[in-house]
């Protein structure tokens, strides 16, 4: 870390600042310039917050030169990581496509999508059942009951299953459920990330829809921090000035976490644009950069769908994407996950 | 609602997109031109979502010409609405100044830095018992102990408090709360919101960094919903590009929620900039704007501070920021609340 | 065009908006709700201004529901536009590679990246004599001295140039320029998309930092609306808040622009994200979105760049980036463009 | 400037690396710890480029750590700066009302505006002969006829004169207008910037709408680089994500620009949010923060204004308005400047 200090700043409080990172265990090189002069931190920063520095009124300036996540950082941990989940592999030289509907509606909607996606090479069933609505007058999912559907649509068709968390109260109705996601509204929120944690479950982590790569990788962090090392990281969109789209697939987010981080990452096409005929150039984008599967909204109906329908792919549609899904997938040497 | 369809569609699926609107009750002007057709619909709109009808393939474009918020909307509720709290107005014509430490660190520290705001003329003590960080490695607050200690400073004082709640399971924690505050990371968590709307407390809604003022009248909705009427908005930076403070104080949030809504709203001017410096021109720029309150870190030693200490005033510097505030709210001819 | 009205507005100022709309040759569609009255307006559009519509006292809210470029709409021009320059086709089914240094530093230079370049397969050469830089203490280019080495370069290798305007008044040294760049911090500086709008050269047209699409072609309308049907697209990077870049791939520009627009569009992975290794991914992730071509900074000694070093390929990392190009745009089907 | 080098760099290019910042005149100071090595660069580094520096392969990041810009920067010029411009001191004490329409129309509209707001209080005549419009369909203003009329306000009503420029080819026609002003959307044309540099017309420099302040105050260095020191700084709102308004008042750059820069601020209230009912709280707010002076949309006929007649007030609300400026600048101790 680097900490530049204002000219002319009186002694004695530059000793007792540098006394305090002594303190911490940290080396100093003191580099004083005719205007500048300047303090490098050498040592474990990754517990010193830059705000707490600037609180020193000697201090102008504090830069950070390594970045604060440690457990999910490629620095520390080159290789890939590759999660093996329901007999499926994620990361690295594998795809996977995760299929299904926005909400879970009913026992027939459910089983009928699940069968559908399994038939046109989706590996994983994703369905909400717990619903974040920007409205409280929006239908807020079947909740419970829309978990029990989902996990008869598994026992029916041996698809695994994805589905959203919102609550840290629910984490024992998750128990059968085989890649729990955060979605981007929770992004940081801390008590969830801690108990999500805490358990031993695959997370998908979806993005916050401002948030930084760093902050995206701090909240991933904070998982592993609490024991838990299968972490999935999905970018969903950013919000941009645009205002033909929804949000705004953010594609470096792909090569970024593949330089920064060794966790899979794979992108919503569905949620990144929120029109339906952005998902297939969206989709080959995403291959193309290099990520390590999808999460498509398929619906049996989409214009009667309880939410987000605009979005939705049916099922002729889907099939048609898998396709072309499948032979981009082989085009860049990855192995499509099977059914 | 206005829906505009596409070009040359079929009659057929219009005519089923109309049943579907006039069985949810509404009424429909249809208005074809030589390019457009437009379908106006009429009656309460609160519960369509724009997504679900965007998914008709018939439709080309949904616009929303009423805003999605009811309750909180000034159109249907015009008069101001003032809170009391522990005896103190919150709301038009009155003034508050909230204050104290980003964390409770001590109860030597907590009650000292209560008896110097209440002296100074501060009418709450703010302080963080849990306190969101983006790094799992730095302090966390002292979490049910910093309450307890708040609570301390509270009888030894008689300042009523305001402190962050940051998970649902801890709602029982802050029966004392006068105020109960959720973050800006946690505007859209509506579980937490959902709990908030069950509890009859006042809740101090803390503005998400990139959101809307829909997004967050929605979020102030989501505590009405549930039947909790005391809701006190509070403006605390939105990210821009600038990178020479942390975040950017949205002033004209406070013109918008006047015009648009009938709650009180209060300034943030520490997180707002993130740094010390900016804390008395944003202070005055908010109280210029109508402003109904600010919320102020204060700290006995910002540079021994355990979090955000950059952005804290200490004492001597936060009463003079009183006095000028205190001239200020009465040439805008607002009460200034007791200590 | 959609116009809300106030409730309970006054009749006669309702009648004489009415009257005004009327007189413009326009189509009313009155339709009268609850709580809300609406005109929808029928008719040529796009000479109308939402602000001026806003200025009576009457309105609350206007929104256009068509788009308010024409010339380059694709709705009024449903096939796909093909430019030819210098033998080279520019648009759909065909690929274009425009490579070559952020600034002519000299003869040798440029002759030599040039000569490379073509051999390893671009159809363009890239150049910039004029610069927009930051800093008026950074090397502005060549400018005029640049042009007739960019020049020399085009007669010694054959490769027609790209290089960016910066004035209008330079209009004329560019008449042996085969490709007229306009810079991204140029994209609203209407009077030179008005004298670019005169002259029948082709213009690469770059997206500003933060233009909307609709800002985008709007500028591009500009162009057409002097005469002008020349044009190409490039989308450069957006702003974002992401630190990591400098600038973020807006990747949905590409299906965007070839749903809205007939015009060709290509991408300059260089400057979206500002750092060489950025650029292999977002190439992929371009080509497969559907993108016509890529301009790339090539320089034979990144290091000793005089500007925007950082973002160059050296001619190794050019040809190694040509190969994988090359067996992409085969892979989708389009045709590469000869050297 | 701090240099972070990448680990196990190979010596002999780090050799090179600051064998060729000792060439430039820098002094290096050399700190190795276990995962990074840093060099900090001493001296002039304002004609460094970060980004030339990462073209380096042993450079992993460059970190400036004083200012760009030299001579509109405080710590150089740690006096405020006055300008006098017809006899009115614009600057640090003294405040100053610009108004008028945003485009002339008729001299009978000119004349008549101008007369009533120097009647209400305005030291300046504001108006529109060139007008930057984001379709070539809009109105483009008056042009030449218009630069005429508004100096026949100024003959009759001896009102000093402000407008803007659009290209460089027109400064001769500017040569009698009192204060030049550059457009948000030209603030990176560079070479207006440099002809603007060579006059010695005072300058009102408009922000653009994603300029960070280091870009905002890097424009006016360019035309202090040219020799011209007389340059006016004016915030008139960012691009932000709210939609409720057009731009967004950026309160900030009020204090920041006080804090890095001697040059005068001036807020236009009118372009910030787009509409007539923010322009009251704004401009208390931008007083409050201590800007110098605001710019304000007049029109004695806003519902048949050529151009943004959503944000103009008319007469009599100017009027009510300066008189509320009037009793506030008294309040914050600022001199009025007469009419």
């Amino acid at each position: 870390m680097i900490v530049v200090l204002k000219q002319n700043s009186d002694k004695e409080h530059v000793d007792r600042l540098m006394q305090h990172f002594m303190d911490m265990g940290l080396k100093i090189n003191y580099s004083e310039g005719d205007n500048t002069t300047i303090l490098g931190l050498m040592g474990d920063t990754t517990k010193l917050d830059e705000r707490d520095i600037m609180a020193y009124d000697v201090v102008e300036r504090v830069q950070r030169v390594t970045e604060p996540f440690k457990a999910v950082n490629r620095k520390f941990h080159p290789e890939d990581t590759i999660l093996e989940v329901a007999g499926r592999k994620i990361g690295a030289g594998y795809f996977n496509v995760m299929a299904g509907p926005c909400s879970v509606e009913s026992e027939e909607q459910i089983v009928m999508v699940a069968e559908a996606v399994k038939k046109a090479g989706a590996s994983f069933l994703r369905g909400g059942a717990f619903k974040p609505r920007t409205s409280p007058y929006s239908f807020q999912g079947l909740e419970a009951e829309g978990l029990k559907l989902l996990l008869e649509a598994k026992r029916q068709t041996g698809l695994p299953i994805v589905t959203e968390i919102m609550s840290e109260k629910h984490i024992d109705l998750f128990a059968d459920v085989d890649i729990i996601q955060l979605g981007a509204r929770n992004m940081q929120n801390f008590m969830l990330l801690k108990e999500l944690g805490r358990s031993n479950k695959p997370i998908l982590l979806k993005r916050g829809l401002s948030a930084t790569m760093e902050e995206f990788l701090m909240a991933a962090e904070y998982i592993f921090a609490g024991g838990n090392t299968n972490v999935i990281l999905c970018e969903r969109g950013i919000r941009t000035f645009e205002n033909l789209i929804r949000n705004n697939l953010d594609i470096s987010a792909v090569p970024l976490v593949k330089m920064f981080s060794h966790l899979p990452i794979i992108i919503d096409p569905s949620h990144a644009a929120g029109r339906r005929d952005m998902v297939q150039p969206l989709s080959r984008a995403a291959i193309a950069a290099g990520a390590d599967g999808l999460i498509i909204e398929v619906h049996n109906d989409p214009k009667n769908a309880l939410c987000d329908g605009a979005q939705s792919l049916d099922i002729p549609q889907f099939e048609a994407t898998m396709a072309d899904i499948r032979r981009r997938a082989e085009f860049e040497g990855r192995e499509m996950m099977p059914q």
